[in-house]
């Protein structure tokens, strides 16, 4: 059985985006680990299947799988690629989608040159909440790590971040620290730990080790993690350029309120394979 | 303007096709370089272009470069996943090709189950033809690295090898030994480095670290030229299976005679680009 996808990057973070309102498939965790494969398959960060809604007040369901085949709740990079996806395959005719996604809807808008505005919904801050095992309610969280004692703010966006304040991300010891945070006990379900660095009150840089992934190009939710952070610390105003080493995002957030993350989006190619290879 | 592609591979040594035949299109060494990349563009190890032979005596034209928009001589995975392209895709009915590529003609055959049969030449062993600095002909030379002196047989298919025997594949200092090798000063073009063990007079094992690119699934050269130095040390006979970490090659040679590889090729997906989005 032939499948379509299109491959789709944001900010370096690359996408196989499938169809599935119009294809009809299922893919297995060994398929999608078999069609990630960069040498073997046709590789990606993360694979986005496109669904019909199961909710009626929703245009779309979508879900997105890892590399290693396993679901996970969130993707900001993700999310912007899924709206320019089904508005440019004439999916929907709206710019401004709703979507049912496994950690809540998210609404991403479409704006010009291919840039997507989304709603990312309101960060979470209190330990329960990360998951973050801590005795009681802070604004920075001392964390031991094998060799020193990092402090760090907690941040959920769908998923959960800590956020470590750095003076330049480009001496950040992301290779050793970021494991240690990323799998650190106090975290039930691991965290993408960010590195931040302020530049003004309007501008930043992050460089993030993605949970169960390693160092990535840019993380969508780990740059509202990490915006978030900074302004409750008293470093950033509300909108903010967050510089990452795929490119840039803006961040803005009130507050209160949630987090609007702006950012591009890329289509590299289009594709077409057969199931059945994947399968074999 | 939009070209379409074919994505293949050999023992996971992948390549983007490109029929320059039906097709028109100029990919300079700045596009290639973008197209290889695997977030931000298509992926590949080689991009083979397939074009109107300028010989009258061959069926085709075909050029190898590689993911930094080099053009190289030859690559024993890609000629298979080539001759299967070509039939396929139907630009000819012969399925016994004869092909121009920048080291000379080569003749792939095609088999049952996406194998292909492939004359790779005579190998050549005087230094000035690999080429190699040394005074004088030897069976086996000696070559100082920086802490150790290893012995090894040259052998050019096209493009230079250096065959350096082991005990155990899985054991030896690849990561060390071959840049070493790779680009001692007694190589002047540089070198692809194999390290072979020999199981049993028709069974050997391979890794090859290859010149410009590091240790890789499988060199189809590479294993030619493995083998040749191992009928030629008198460990091996002359129909040899040579398994390499990417799956398995059928090597056949006897002295002053062509090389004969045969082995596998995969079609992974068919995709369409749009050529302006790697131009930039």
């Amino acid at each position: 059985m032939l499948l379509e996808f299109t491959k789709m990057h944001g900010l370096g973070n690359d996408f196989v985006v499938i169809d599935l309102v119009r294809q009809r498939a299922y893919l297995d965790s060994l398929t999608i680990q078999r069609m990630a494969d960069r040498h073997f398959g046709i590789g990606f960060d993360q694979l986005l299947m496109i669904e019909p809604p199961e909710d009626p007040t929703v245009d779309f369901k979508y879900r997105i799988f890892n590399a290693d085949g396993s679901e996970v709740e969130q993707c900001g990079n993700g999310v912007r690629c899924f709206a320019r996806f089904v508005y440019e395959h004439q999916l929907t005719y709206k710019t401004k989608i709703r979507v049912q996604t496994k950690s809540g809807i998210v609404e991403p808008e479409l704006g010009a040159n291919g840039w997507v505005r989304v709603n990312m919904g309101e960060p979470k801050f209190s330990p329960e909440q990360i998951p973050f095992v801590a005795d009681d309610v802070q604004a920075l969280y001392p964390l031991q790590l094998k060799d020193l004692e990092i402090k760090v703010d907690v941040v959920n966006m769908g998923n959960p971040h800590a956020v470590i304040l750095v003076d330049d991300v480009l001496k950040a010891n992301v290779a050793v620290i970021g494991p240690q945070v990323e799998s650190h006990v106090r975290f039930p379900e691991r965290v993408n730990a960010g590195f931040l660095q302020v530049i003004s009150r309007n501008q930043a840089r992050l460089r993030v080790y993605e949970r169960g992934v390693g160092e990535t190009l840019a993380c969508g939710t780990g740059a509202c993690a990490a915006v978030v952070s900074g302004i409750r610390r008293g470093l950033l105003d509300n909108n903010v350029n967050i510089e990452l080493a795929g490119g840039m995002l803006n961040i803005a957030w009130q507050e209160g309120d949630v987090v609007w993350m702006t950012g591009p989006t890329a289509k590299v190619y289009d594709g077409r394979f057969d199931l059945k290879y994947f399968q074999g």
